[in-house]
Formats: structure tokens, C-alpha cells, sequence
């Protein structure tokens, strides 16, 4: 059996059993299996050698005694009892495991030695198996849950690997905020069978994963990673964010999941040459993830900002600059263009500073210049007004509207109705257009803001965090060779 | 009159007239009327040639028919307007003003010709003004508001001049969603007369003003502006964000506010040798103040992580090191007491990794161990969990508790009871103790995080965004000598 049949079984098992099944909620044992007997819909079978019943299910004292052929076990015991649960596991023909206990290489030498014991039996078994010292997985295709407390996920896209169990809710909890779905997740553990590169692999042929996030302290395999690497971010993008760079934090990562103090020879210029996006910052993760799920390859580090308010183009051109990106200056069509379709307050400049008129449809022209590559649109706080700049294409007649409130929703309305031909345009001229809005809560709720969310083009917070987002697009865009080289 | 006694008229003016009130909404004197008549407790006066009545309230055709002295006029009428409505303030004694009209200075030459002329009428008759093209300003200790579309706002400690009316928005936002506070703040718009400096001057003595924050696009006195920094920043923080350090951004942010181009002459070096706290990104603002203002000055750069889960204290202690800071082992004592107070499975350094116990209280030998400095502590998604051993000190008696829920509502009402004592310890101790969680809504209901947020302790997301604060408050705390160079 190779690889990717070995992990088709932890990702799509028919059968699943818990090995260490508990009644006490707060228990993995409990948490786990109330998961898999409430999501989804498969065979599961508590194993617990004290009781015919575990959450209302008929259990089994092991797992010799259940009549079927389990294809994965989630197995919570203690480091003590792991190797016996392991030959069950080798006895009953299952194909992957899922191992929560602690206690292993994380806590020294010989927490080292046993777990290698576990990795031979398993072997010996042909299973293939996640942690020891994880906290869980999922696929929400198959809706197939081992993570517990996690933040509400929807089904998407991005599919993520942490060698953290704590980050990992962090990043999905951020991901559920912005809108962003995921498609399978794990937390890897100690790695002491299957490594990060394992996983990366799968991922990487994986149809319903269009973008792998990861989350490295240490990577057991360096060659392999940057050899797959170099394949996948052909296919998909892949977006790292790789710790223990400083000795505190190389040293806090030994620590953590027993990451190999060598793994720094991986370094950024090696990502760099797989064509790996390597971020700095958590948030950074979704962030980028959003920009290479909702907007075209640019064809170059050109762009052109759009606000309606001053400080915030400023900020956007700022950081853009600051990122490697150009802000050319517009050529004269383009701000013939403009001047047709703005007032005389314009900024007649890159950035196009609308200066408060709030509902001129700016973009087009933008999107027709030659020299620009991509867009930044900075608004303020939110108001369906900073969208119709970037909505407003063709040009709509607003002159009858006198009341703000009328004008308001008349521009919301037209900024849904134009958001297909919008997107549409992007497509066609292959030019990014990144959005920044502050949004609070009830916008949230709106139609508009919803449909954005769901095409991956949700606002970020401000200018800043657009044009980083946007830079990594660039970076990405140059390795694949659609973006002209600086 | 001196500038303080002037800016005390645009702060806190008995009478105010509205030049230009209008009854249409969306319009400026229609908006910036109704925020007069409904907030505060003050003579309004609504100006308008045409009505008699202008949002129920009588008006008057001109400032001369005024039957009182006003003492500070809000200005929303035509640049054309601008000149004969400033004469008609002069004339009636009018203290204090503020141009929300744009087309001056931001508009080329034949603009700031007019700019000039309407500060020329000012200066004559002894008034100092906000703007002109500005997005208006408030006290809230007076409750008088003059800016527009703000996001809800509370009363606090943090005063904050921008240079752009939008970008301003967007922080009061941020802010109020973290939970800051505002004491007063002016979006500035062109400073043809009053200059950044001027509000700056202003905010370091007035009381109710405990960290002065800006926006700056270019400074009109730069050397005026060190001085006045050097003083404040000896009583209280100044975080600057200042834009225009890449050519593009210096570009945008003339065609914005007029911004001198020899702006950038005051560098780096020289904020910092003036004790100023400059910020890259618009968050930070926020993320800043609010460590400021919630902990105590660090005595050095050493600081200790402590975490329920391993990568988030690595990604902290990456985040530190680069940063500057320190991660120095911990002493035999502070882990013989750690030793006695977790189990067997924590990391046994820093961080310290207490490995999934959620309880324990690990804060108190970190705070007396005389090595550490500042304590980040790095949760998952906020589980109230998380905060006890930021909490719980002295040790308390979980060990009756076997349900999960109810040991989790032992560890809020244990950590609600400790709050005090927590802040106490670190006001002794004179060591920050900075917060990281991933919050939902449901959660910021709660008592305890209400609490936190009250007390400048609102969590920041992610590990990397405390580490980021933290350093910011260690530099100024070296700035003041507080904390021993590096």
C-alpha cells in the first residue's frame, strides 16, 4: 500500500475505532468519540475493556473482539498502555492510527525509546500513524472530526498541517473569521511515523486541497520537503510559517515536539527556491491564504491604489513600497479616463484619491492600464459607499439620488449587482484587486460583505495588512513565472 | 490668550456655532448639527442665511445675529464661502474654529493662496483653527463631538491627532473593539494654522490625557516637534505612526494634506532620541497604547513565556528574539517551584510549557525570579482555562473538581477572584505580564474578559502581536531608564 492509499484511510475510513473510549466529557477518549458517533457517517466502535457501553454504544473489552475490519483507530491510552493498543491495532488489519497520548519523545530519552518501539510494531503492521502527543484531524468532506475544541469551521479550500495542536485552533479560529474553509487538517505531534513531508505529499495531489498552509518547527525530512515542494507550488501554492529561527525559539521548539536542531539548514533561501511563501506572522497565514484563493496571478509588481480618503492610500503606497511592490505613475489615457468620471478634487496621481466622492466607478480604468498590475482599494471604516469604486463598472446613473440613505443603499444594490462583472474583469485583465475596510459585526451580516467573503475577497482590516497580503501574491506570481521578474 | 487657553475653547467651548447647518443628512452641517444637539450640554447656534429653523433649532442668518459670544464655530461651508464666514467669527469674538471645507492647500497653488488668506483673517482676530479639510474632532470628557460616521466610542485614557479624517476612523474602531478608550482627538486636515505640534503641545499637559497617539503624513516644525516630545515623553508615551518613508508614500501624502516634502528630515534616530514610540503598522497604534497603559514599566529585557501549548510559546519566544528581547533560562529555585507545582510533563524552561495542565498557577515564581523582566503568556482560543495560571495566586484546591465543566467555572470565578491580586503582584514586582488569545464574541461578554478589557488587559490575538507590544514598552522603558540598556 503506498502513501496516499495509507492516508486516504485516515482521511476517508469506513470504519473507525477508540481505543480508550470514556464517558467523562474532558476526556479525549469522550471528546473524540462523541465527535465521530455526532458527525459524519461511518462505523464506530468504542474500545474500553471495562464497560459493554460507552456513550450509549455497545464498546468492545479490545479490539479483537469487534466482528469487522477497522480501517482507522484514534487510539488515547496512556504512553503505558500505547503498544499493546498498537498490536491490537497490527492483529485487527487496520490500516491508519491516530495516536493523542503524550509522554513519548517529547519528554526525553526515554520517552524516545518507546516511542520507537510503537513506530516498529506499527511498521511491522503496514499502519501508517499520526503523533504520538497530537491533538487530532479532520476532513470536512468526509466529515470526519478528531480535533477537539475547535472553533466553528466551514468546508473549504485550504487544507493545513501544524506541528502545533494549540496553533492550529488559533489559525482556524482566525480562518472562520475571515471566511476562509478548509478542506483536511492535522495536527502532526512528534511525528514519529508520518513526518510533515507525509503529509505535504498527500495534500499536494489532493484534489479537494487548493492551498496547503503549514506550520513548521522543525522538518525531519529537508530534502524531501524542498523536492516536493518544488513539485506542488507548480500546482498549488504553499504557505509556511517556519519557527525557531532564533535560539530561544529553536530551543523552545526542541522542547515542544522533539524538532530536530538541524532543521534550520532549511533556510529561506531554500523555501525561496522551492517556491514555498514563507510568512512571519500568524495572521499572516490566512491572510495570504485569502489572496491566492480569491485573486488572479498578476503579471507584475505594478499597482495602483484606490481610496476615497487620503491617509489610508498613503499607508497602502507605504507599505506596498515597502514590500518590493512599484506605484507607477498613471499614464495620460488612464487619467483622461478619470477625469471624465471623477470630480476636480481627484488626486490626478497614483494613489487616486477620490477625495470623499464616494460612488465613481475608478476601476475600470485602472484595470485597462497597460502599466498597472494590480489594485489596492483602501477604505475607511466601512461603508458600502468605499465599495463602488471598486464594484461600480460600467458607470451607473446616481444623479436622481439626493438623500444619503436612498444613496447609500442604491450604491450597495449596485455594488452586488456589478460584484460578478467585477470579478469577471479581474479575471480577464488578470490583475488582483485587494480590498481593505475596517468591519464590524453587523456589517458582517450584509448580503454584500457575505458574497465578498464567499469569493475570497474579504476586506482585510487595513491598508497595511492588503499590500503584504498582496506582495506574497507577487513574490509567488514571479516564481511561477507569470509576473515578469523585478 | 495662550495656545493652551485657545485649544481649551476647541475642547471645551460653552457655545458653539454651526456656519453652513443644514437639514439634509449626509451633509456635514446637517451631521455635525445633530451630533451638537444631541450630545453634550451647550449653547448651539445654527447658521444659515435662508432658515429660519434649521433640525428644529432656531437659526440665525449670520454669526452678527448672534445675540451672545460664541466661543467656537464649526465651518462646513464653500471654500468661496470660507473668507466672509471668518470675518464674521473675528467680528463676534469667536475663540476657536474648525474648517471641515476642503479645496485649499490639497488642491495646488490658487489653494493655498486661499488657505493663507482665511489663516491671515484668523490670526488678526486672535483665533486658532482645526483644518481647513478636515473630518472634525471630539472631547469626550465634554462630550462634544464634531466628527462624523464614528464607530461607538468610549471615554478613556488615549488622545490621538491624524492627519487623516479615514485613517483615524479605522483606529478609533480598532480601538473600541479592543476595548481602548478616548480622551480627545482632531483629525488635523491641512494645519494651516493649528499644526500637529500645536495639538501636540496641547495633549501633554492636559490631565485627562494619558498616551498621546498620531498619525503624521509630514511635520509643518520638526524641530518644534522634538522638543516638545523630549518633555512629554519623560511624563507620558507618544506613539507615532509617520508615513511618506518610501518615495511613493512621500508622493501621496503631499497630493493629501500638503504635507511639506522636507518632512522626512526628522529620521528615525531622531523620534527615538526624543523618547517617541514609532509604530509600522496601523494596528500597533492600538496594540501599543493598550500595553502602555496596562502594565508597568519593565526593569530590563529579559522575559519569560508561559504557555498551555507548545507552539504558541515558540512562536512568542521567536517573536521576542527578534524583537530584541531576551529568553533567559530560569533559575534552580524558580523550577524547584514550578517542579512543585506542575506535573511531571512540563518543559522544565522557558517557555514554560505546562503541557495541556490547565490550572496551575506558574505566574508567581516567574514574577519573583529575579532574571525575568515580563511574562507573555501565550493561550489557544480563549478558554478561561487559559488564564488561571495567569491568575491563580496563591495556589487553590482543584483536585475535587473531576467535571469539566464545572472545573472550567472554577477556574473563571478562581481567576476572577485573583484579578487583583494578579495586578497587584505585577504593580510590585514592576513586571508586565502581557496576554495572548484568540477571542470570539461570546467570549468578550464574559465578566472576566470585560474585566481584562477594563484594566488595558484586553488579550492580543496572537503570540507574535504581544511579543511585538511588549518590545515597544521595553524601548521606551530603556528610553526612560526605567529598564537597563541592552
Amino acid at each position: 500500500m503506498n502513501l496516499i492509499q495509507h492516508l486516504d484511510y485516515l482521511f476517508n475510513p469506513r470504519s473507525v475505532a477508540v481505543i480508550g473510549a470514556s464517558n467523562i466529557p474532558g476526556k479525549w477518549g469522550c471528546d473524540i468519540l462523541n465527535l465521530l458517533l455526532t458527525r459524519g457517517q461511518r462505523k464506530v466502535y468504542p474500545i474500553n475493556k471495562n464497560r459493554a457501553e460507552v456513550l450509549g454504544v455497545k464498546a468492545y473489552p479490545g479490539l479483537a473482539e469487534v466482528p469487522d475490519t477497522v480501517d482507522f483507530a484514534v487510539i488515547t491510552v496512556s504512553s503505558e498502555a500505547l503498544p499493546a493498543a498498537m498490536e491490537d491495532c497490527v492483529r485487527n488489519g487496520v490500516k491508519a492510527a491516530l495516536i493523542i497520548s503524550g509522554g513519548f519523545a517529547e519528554t526525553g530519552k526515554e520517552g524516545a525509546k518507546a516511542e520507537q518501539k510503537i513506530v516498529e510494531i506499527a511498521r511491522r503492521g503496514g499502519i501508517r500513524f499520526v503523533g504520538p502527543n497530537c491533538a487530532g484531524h479532520f476532513n470536512t468532506h468526509s466529515e470526519l472530526f478528531t480535533a477537539t475544541y475547535l472553533p466553528p469551521v466551514k468546508q473549504g479550500p485550504a487544507s493545513f498541517v501544524t506541528q502545533s495542536g494549540n496553533l492550529g485552533l488559533t489559525v482556524l479560529a482566525m480562518g472562520s473569521e475571515m471566511g476562509l474553509g478548509f478542506s483536511k487538517y492535522v495536527s502532526s505531534g512528534n511525528e514519529a511515523d508520518s513526518h510533515f513531508e507525509d503529509y505535504l505529499e498527500y495534500l499536494g495531489q489532493d484534489e479537494e486541497t487548493k492551498v496547503i498552509l503549514g506550520y513548521v518547527e522543525g522538518l525531519r525530512e529537508g530534502k524531501r520537503f524542498l523536492k516536493l515542494a518544488r513539485e506542488i507550488t507548480r500546482k498549488k501554492p504553499v504557505v509556511i510559517m517556519k519557527v525557531g529561527r532564533t535560539d530561544s525559539g529553536a530551543r523552545a521548539a526542541r522542547s515542544h515536539t522533539a524538532a530536530l536542531s538541524g532543521s534550520d539548514l532549511v533556510s529561506d533561501a531554500a523555501f525561496k527556491q522551492a517556491g514555498v511563501i514563507r510568512v512571519e506572522e500568524v495572521g499572516e497565514l490566512i491572510e495570504v491564504a485569502l489572496v491566492l484563493l480569491g485573486q488572479p496571478l498578476p503579471r507584475g509588481n505594478r499597482a495602483a491604489v484606490l481610496t476615497v480618503g487620503g491617509g489610508l492610500g498613503v499607508i497602502a503606497a507605504d507599505a506596498l513600497r515597502r514590500h518590493g511592490l512599484e506605484i507607477p505613475y498613471l499614464s495620460p489615457t488612464t487619467i483622461d479616463k478619470l477625469n471624465s468620471r471623477l470630480s476636480g478634487r481627484w488626486s490626478r496621481g497614483n494613489p487616486v484619491d477620490a477625495s470623499g466622492d464616494l460612488s465613481y466607478p475608478c476601476l475600470l480604468p485602472l484595470l485597462e492600464d497597460e502599466n498597472i498590475d494590480a489594485v489596492v482599494i483602501a477604505c475607511a471604516v466601512w461603508a458600502a459607499a468605499g465599495f463602488s469604486a471598486f464594484m461600480s463598472t460600467p458607470p451607473w446613473d446616481r444623479n436622481n439620488l439626493t438623500d444619503l440613505d436612498q444613496l447609500l443603499r442604491a450604491i450597495e444594490e449596485e455594488s452586488l449587482k456589478n460584484l460578478g462583472v467585477t470579478m469577471e474583469l479581474m479575471k480577464r485583465y488578470q490583475k488582483p484587486v485587494i480590498l481593505s475596510a475596517w468591519v464590524n459585526n453587523e456589517v458582517k451580516g450584509s448580503e454584500l460583505y457575505r458574497k465578498l467573503e464567499g469569493n475570497y475577497l474579504t476586506p482585510y482590516p487595513t491598508p497595511d495588512r492588503a499590500a503584504k497580503a498582496l506582495s506574497r501574491l507577487v513574490e509567488y506570481s514571479e516564481y511561477l513565472g507569470v509576473a515578469r521578474k523585478r
